[in-house]
């Protein structure tokens, strides 16, 4: 069970996350591109950092949003998508390549991502995308209890997919996200999540916010580092899933 | 002798050039990748253009300057200029990917490529990022008398340079561009634009503005497609070098 | 009955429209604000442009989103709607003030001007803004029967309207235009628009696609300039109207 | 004496700065406008947090530039230099104005700022771009010994200057700033400060690197509030100016 963290969230001199503090503690990075954030520079930093420290590299395209750090969906014919991630995957790659690795898969961000989600022609535009990169890339996308659909589509482009879950989200008895707004959304409790995490690690279920026990096919665990104590959470589960293994 | 002309420089709604008109008869374009010029969708619907007419493709990356369509020189440090002509290269290479082709060269627009020209620090670390490319990109730069500088970096990088000379620009004794600003810096006379592109395929030599004949070794002639008259001298001198060869 | 026109749409290097040709025949320019389409040195060359033809100006606001061309919706909330309307056109009222010149209305430009007119919070936010400039600006929207909720609103605000029908667009019975995707949503007939205007100035009536003639108070008059044949159009209008005055 | 300090430097979801922490402690806030940093919405809630605490407003143009932070020198023409400072003063005076408030001075940002102390015409340029503003507003610059030149050309323009002096940088004999990359050039040790400070308020005079003590008229001190130790050294400057007056 692999640990992914949005990276490299910074732009010019604004800086986002500590990424130094949280590299060391997850195994894929989902590195932004200059288009929600980050610029050229802040890509190089990051993926030298990444590169340092074993981490896999994703790149995390989004709509062209900065202002809104790419959290607003803007529409976009499923072209213009198609383009929009290919452009940010490429122009990762290429930083990558200055620092011998390489991107390994994509990971949408934010709007882009919910849109891809909720939006099966939008899905395939992203996979199509995904597709045409060079290498072999793979798909993170959130994991449910039923992916045929998905899965489907991924396999007529070639595309690997990698499912995520949260470690810090509560689940629905059908096998989704319960919803932000709803009791008990978030969990607080650095022990519910552990737990949350280790069971999808090693039963791969989940228990609902019903108290059922739904299975949940998982291949990474989304974490955050924004402050001291979610990073000391990420460092904790990291060293967690190695006891476990 | 290869036609080279800048291409793709629409951005959103605004069009500039008339790239329909151009493409059949250049054979490299130095498409605009999103800094000084285009978008992703303008690039993707250039490059499927040039794929139609079997025309070569090449980057043509540039400081981030819209407003100022990247003629205005911007301080970068060289690792700077490193990041942002990989990340405009790879940008456009994997648009080309999307449509079953790819970049062949790069090269840089406007201030970029004059800061190129006239500092060698930042002509090496655009040959740095050109060598760190996948697939053995050229480099286009201003062909002059002398290019024993040029050649040994590019050399001990492994970079292929390509040299290109003006159709309507006049050089001096010294087998550099006359500067724009003096008399008779611009040929304006298509016979002249003609027999000059002509006799640097056929004898690789100018004829100086103070008359001498000088040695030019150059691949390839810029065009510029402004407006009908300029492209239909395209036209002129694509069909004098087919006539030639 | 006034003619207006969006105007300064150019960007950086890239021309839009054909302002020199349509500034004589309009009276009011809706100009860009750098947000959709044009920066301060095209503001102000457009300014200067309808100060010499005595052309009102007016401020035409829109989403932050140059290469979609303020075309596309982006969420944003009612403070930031107020924000960004505000910006635009303290912007431009100071290039104006370089030109002895000044703002003196606001009309909102592509999605924005349909999200103001689909939605009554957002229209309240954009009178709000627009109240709170100096100058007693006026704020130029799509006019139709009833105008009684939008007058209301801006009336508590202290806020002038100033409503504008198209001079090429079909009505419907209901007094308000008839989709584009519609049969003869858009007159084509140079004859039936100059009848529709004229009708429009002199009965203050539309006829509508099913032949009801419908009462509709317009202030101006909407025109585009986009191209040879729309400003012929344009002076047409502009000489019939004022033979009929 | 006054103290003036760059504020609302933070652009959409990144934070620069702790403004709250600043703001009751200095009495100019020199406010980002969009184009180094800041947006319309982070203008705003700068523009609030001023009034609430009795702040003067300033506007703080810059070059079009959030990567580089308006710290990169860019071509302009005067022309330009003019339309660029007034868009960026006219759009945060409207914001202003919806908070029932109103900027009273131009002090432009980085580059732009050395740029107009290094070139007389950029300085005229910015002196009547600031004359052509509505309201009087006064222009913010580096104190020296000699303002003769500048004060000559503020005059013909009827604009009003704001000379400032920096609390931490040391001064040559000649009256000027000594350069950052001398030893010495800038003042560590808070009691020094402090007293470099209360000389200028007092006697209107600074102690050289030399130990010249040099004629300064100065209207305002400028200090930074990046981190907790500067915010503490702004509270002390300004009871210790208090305590005197």
């Amino acid at each position: 069970m692999k640990l992914n963290c949005d990276m490299g969230e910074s732009f010019g001199s604004w800086v986002m996350g500590k990424d130094d503090a949280v590299m060391p503690w997850i195994d894929m990075a989902n590195v932004a591109c200059g288009f929600h954030a980050s610029d050229p520079d802040t890509m190089a930093k990051t993926v030298r950092l990444a590169s340092q420290h074993g981490v896999v590299i994703g790149a995390h395209p989004s709509y062209d949003d900065k202002v809104g750090f790419g959290r607003r969906s803007i529409p976009h014919t499923l072209n213009q998508i198609k383009h929009l991630v290919a452009y940010q995957a490429g122009a990762l790659d290429a930083i990558c390549h200055q620092y011998q690795t390489h991107i390994s898969y994509i990971k949408p961000h934010g709007a882009l991502y919910n849109d891809m989600m909720s939006n099966v022609k939008m899905y395939e535009a992203v996979v199509g995308a995904v597709a045409s990169l060079p290498g072999n890339q793979g798909l993170m996308l959130l994991a449910s209890s039923d992916m045929t659909d998905y899965s489907k589509i991924a396999e007529s482009y070639g595309v690997n997919l990698i499912r995520e879950a949260f470690a810090d989200r509560a689940y629905t008895s059908g096998g989704s996200l319960l919803p932000r707004n709803r009791n008990g959304a978030v969990l607080k409790d650095n022990e519910a999540i552990e737990r949350q995490v280790l069971q999808l690690a090693k039963e791969g279920t989940v228990t609902s916010i019903d108290g059922e026990e739904i299975k949940l096919d998982v291949d990474t665990i989304c974490v955050h580092g924004d402050n001291e104590s979610s990073i000391a959470m990420i460092e904790q589960l990291k060293k967690a899933l190695d006891n476990q293994s």
